[in-house]
């Protein structure tokens, strides 16, 4: 076998090498004066100052098979803003501010037309949370994936002053559910996609142009999932809860920080689905109740506020809804849906 | 499709929901009172305490293709056990503690046969280096992975005092390197093995005994990737540069901590590689300067420590070896390595 031996069994050193060069270039975009070094050593350092009693806070999750769809379409930045904005989003619900991003990309083959604009993404996206890119890693698992596959993972770290957790405990009967809109399907329920539109054997549908949509399936599916961290940041004061509206929609997630004896009433004709899910729930006959577990039906965040604070924050969050209220519970579902 | 849809797309949502729970139970056994919440919210939240100028450590990596020899075997809780901590040995170099642990587990089918002992493997890693596994994400990817694949990244959160950090800076001529001793391969260079011994078609030669290594190929190859922190944490204070020996070997990991204008001499007679280097050199007909370039070659950390302090340190490190010296740089290489 001689030289290079590593090479031939399909790990490209010298191009891992150029890469992470780039890599820190791209990520060095992120850093402020809190980060102590680049991305390079073992691992990545954050100062952390200003806190008198921190808690750390921390996200890690993927964009599920969305990239399959993005692969098709040969767009990644995409891929790379929704990474960071999902896990930013899973930690701004408990008032945290996002410090350090680290990401994991695993490839068969190293493609910089791939990895670099994912990169791109992360960075534009990092640098819009206030997040420093910090490390990752770009493995390369000749065997596991088949040239143009690839998997993503990120984390995100953040913190928070223990007396500003935001985490559900003070909701009582009363409170009031604001909606804040998601700018699409965001990361959740691509397989149904995929299965829906026969995406896999019939690649071709992305490009097809719907009317309702006022574009293509494919760019609707690309669109980047929403940050909220700045939306949210100057009113963390003021929010009792904030419900990420990930997998499982409102009803599987809008539980999770809802005390046990109480239980949310959400009106659906508070507001309007994007067009997108009606066009799912139609090609796929899709249950509509299953819709709402799959989906985030047009909101990406829940925020449950005082009735007395509702008025002025809606003010300031000019998109938002009011979509329902905290009721007493009565029986075992913690989420009533009414039309 | 009416009801169902989601799972009939391949993704088994009651099956998340029972392995969650168990997740949750597993996650658990490493929480201490800094940890607020268990696996479950959408954010881990650890409380940092007793920090005067805390700098967060943080590093994301995964197991690379040793997963694939683990699948072979069907061994997993190995692999949860390498997860942990090679990121640990990361973090470790710069004199960080470990703190918070988070997993990223993707696969085509959720496999409880396979996510349970990766976890269990998990937990028992970062309740041997005092980290909490609070928080990870288990995706289920249908149509990216096939029926048994799947892929594992994780990320660990550390801190350190800043004043406490070890980066190498100090670090003289005259200043002696300590190795100590890798469990085996740790994590690094199993697409080669993979090649070498052609383990992907002819899996059965992990069966197979060698009278050099004592056991089969197979148990060699998922020994456990060994955790420094409990062996470093009491010299922290007495260490100049520590160096993680993973992808890259000696020669490129080493130049990652030393000051531009020294180099390292290393004695590469100060130590005995396991045999299952002499063996993989052997079938493989590997280049011997190769061997080194992909492998730990029997040391997983380099230490850097003063010439006065060696002494008093590998009397408490007993396994610890004195593999060479740092000397001024002479030319463009910063590893010489000499028999």
């Amino acid at each position: 076998m001689a030289s290079n031996a590593y090479q031939s069994a399909g790990v490209d050193l010298q191009g891992i090498e150029s890469l992470k060069e780039r890599i820190g270039a791209f990520a060095s975009l992120t850093h402020g004066p809190e980060v102590l070094k680049g991305v390079g050593a073992f691992a990545g350092l954050y100062r952390l100052r200003n806190y008198k009693n921190p808690v750390l806070a921390a996200s890690t999750d993927g964009v599920g098979t969305k990239l399959k769809v993005a692969s098709l379409l040969g767009h990644y930045e995409s891929l790379g803003i929704d990474l960071v904005n999902l896990n930013v989003n899973d930690i701004v619900t408990c008032g945290a501010h996002p410090l350090m991003f680290l990401d994991y990309i695993s490839l068969g083959r190293l493609d910089p037309q791939i990895v670099e604009p994912m990169l791109r993404g992360m960075v534009w996206a990092c640098r819009e949370s206030d997040c420093a890119l910090v490390g990752g890693e770009t493995a390369q698992m000749p065997g596991l994936y088949a040239d143009g596959e690839f998997d993503l993972a990120g984390t995100v770290v953040g913190a928070v002053e223990e007396s500003a957790i935001i985490d559900g405990s003070s909701v009582v009967e009363g409170d009031v559910l604001l909606g804040l809109p998601s700018s699409g399907l965001h990361t959740n329920g691509y397989s149904l996609v995929r299965k829906v539109f026969d995406i896999d054997d019939n690649p071709s549908i992305l490009y097809q142009q719907y009317s309702e949509l006022g574009h293509t399936l494919g760019e609707e599916l690309i669109k980047p999932h929403r940050s909220y961290y700045h939306t949210l940041k100057p009113h963390f004061g003021r929010l009792k809860a904030v419900v990420h509206v990930s997998g499982g929609g409102l009803p599987n997630n809008i539980p999770r920080l809802l005390p046990e004896q109480l239980a949310a009433r959400v009106r659906l004709d508070a507001w309007e689905p994007h067009p997108i899910f009606n066009l799912i729930q139609n090609v796929g006959e899709v249950d509509p109740l299953e819709m709402y577990q799959v989906f985030n039906m047009g909101l990406g965040m829940v925020l449950i506020c005082d009735h007395d604070a509702w008025p002025s924050l809606q003010r300031s969050l000019p998109d938002a809804v009011v979509m329902g209220e905290v009721v007493k519970r009565t029986d075992s579902t913690q989420v009533h849906m009414q039309r």
